[in-house]
């Protein structure tokens, strides 16, 4: 382990919300539970179940209540679930959900594509939600979407983004997570904006949610880690991307990030082997193959 | 521009002769010309052409000589040759090439299949090459193949790419590269063995030839970078890989390297929209796409 950089750090699987979501195969709940009771086996603490969504709008998710009854629930194991609405989050409440996340976005085409308001009133009701669902006694993660760029605007001024994580703060959620919803960050800029938004959260946990779709995903986990950052999201095979961001795909993959820490001897809990038989089959479910490289790899890992 | 990060890099377009080499689609020399040709115009100022090897084990690179004979030789663009014999060598010379680079592995294993010699034989006789391109007037870039770990034999020992490095700094070469050739770094071990081999070589340029076999090539990039290296090996598409090691395909991509840099403030002097022009052609050439992603990326870049 060097000495510059964290001993653990802890990832929270997001394959069964952002993963799946845009795909066009719908798969069935049996295969949700054999995946993420499996992702549990792996040793993934953190595991995202679903939305609460119009299912007309998100089909994918169109079976997250029932999918919430028949998973495992592993102990030791935060499952969470995305929330875009005070509906969701009813359903998550009658879920019985321990962890919600919750966001808003940096980019006003993308909040209003997104959730048909712009970033002034989406950020009103998140906070709202935010209140509820601590007052619920669930774990809260607050968030900003397209915090490192937007598909649709190009750059998002970092201050619009510390500008929120101050509102965001006034909630007191249990984290903050900066969301590359675009795939657009580079390393320069997390570095950048991290130390911006370390200056407003103190001893509060940061995660980043970042994609792959420029190539700089890991190079953005790293550039995160020597920011001190030990919490990220990844997705199983690299699948992923937003229904409303073009071109948004692939999130960084759990394998390959699990490889790259371990590799310089940070721990995440997870066993890779195991991971990638998971990874191969969902791939096999798929009828194609993920982006991830390690499950892919000949030779030596 | 951050203040923390080199104002400008070099990349050394490798496509055809690292990238190429372990195609199967034999490219004529025609198209050669016409890629090497059109990179020069993009604004690359290193371009490697060729290697000068046994046409027989390397059949891609056979028309070596006519292809020296047919490129422009465009004013300001350094081109060069991987040297890996003194027969080699001659017909560098030959060619009138300015820049040659040659390697030694920091494997026993590779460095026997590579070469059919130990690493302390392969040394002694890339010693003499050195020796020999330099009195010859060439520009000499002397490097370490498998410095950062081995598809066969797994990691390789800091302290034997140091030495290799302390051996061939002793022939005074114009810079030293360190090769990933098995795509195993990580960007905690580039920082590490970069702050060892810096200690050898003072103010001599370092370059860094990175596969992304792993997902971690701009990471090592970007971990580079922040050790003061400005020179970087790239192929066209992320094309490339070593015919002797299993597994070890696709360089960092030239474009989407060149568009990490630039988005972060760092010159390249390349013109990207071009440049991803010629890449798409070499794609329509091999009738396959390559592994780079900013060429094939939908909406905003």
């Amino acid at each position: 382990m060097r000495k510059d950089l964290p001993p653990k750090v802890e990832l929270h699987e997001v394959v069964m919300r952002d993963g799946i979501q845009n795909e066009k195969i719908i798969v069935p709940t049996a295969e949700k539970v054999e995946i993420i009771d499996g992702l549990a086996v792996c040793g993934l603490k953190r595991i995202e179940v679903s939305s609460f969504v119009n299912p007309r709008l998100v089909p994918q998710m169109a079976d997250a209540e029932e999918l919430w009854e028949r998973i495992e629930r592993k102990e030791g194991v935060v499952y969470s679930a995305l929330i875009l609405s005070e509906r969701g989050l009813d359903q998550a409440v009658r879920c019985d959900v321990p962890h919600v996340g919750i966001f808003v976005s940096a980019s006003e085409t993308h909040s209003m594509k997104n959730s048909n308001k712009s970033i002034a009133e989406a950020t009103k009701d998140v906070l709202k939600l935010l209140k509820k669902g601590r007052f619920a006694g669930m774990e809260v993660r607050a968030g900003v979407m397209n915090a490192f760029g937007c598909a649709y605007e190009g750059e998002v001024p970092a201050e619009r983004v510390t500008g929120l994580v101050g509102d965001l703060m006034a909630e007191g959620p249990d984290e903050i997570c900066l969301a590359d919803t675009s795939g657009m960050a580079n390393p320069g800029q997390v570095k950048e904006v991290l130390s911006l938004v370390k200056e407003l959260t103190g001893d509060e946990t940061i995660s980043l949610h970042l994609h792959n779709t420029r190539g700089m995903g890991l190079a953005n986990v790293w550039a995160a880690l020597q920011e001190g950052i030990t919490a990220f999201d990844t997705s199983l095979g690299g699948l992923g991307g937003c229904p409303f961001i073009p071109g948004a795909k692939g999130n960084i993959a759990t394998e390959d990030t699990v490889y790259m820490l371990e590799d310089m001897g940070i721990k995440t809990g997870v066993d890779l082997d195991q991971l990638i038989e998971v990874s191969l089959s969902f791939e096999k479910f798929f009828g194609k193959k993920f982006p991830a490289m390690i499950s892919h790899l000949k030779g030596k890992r």
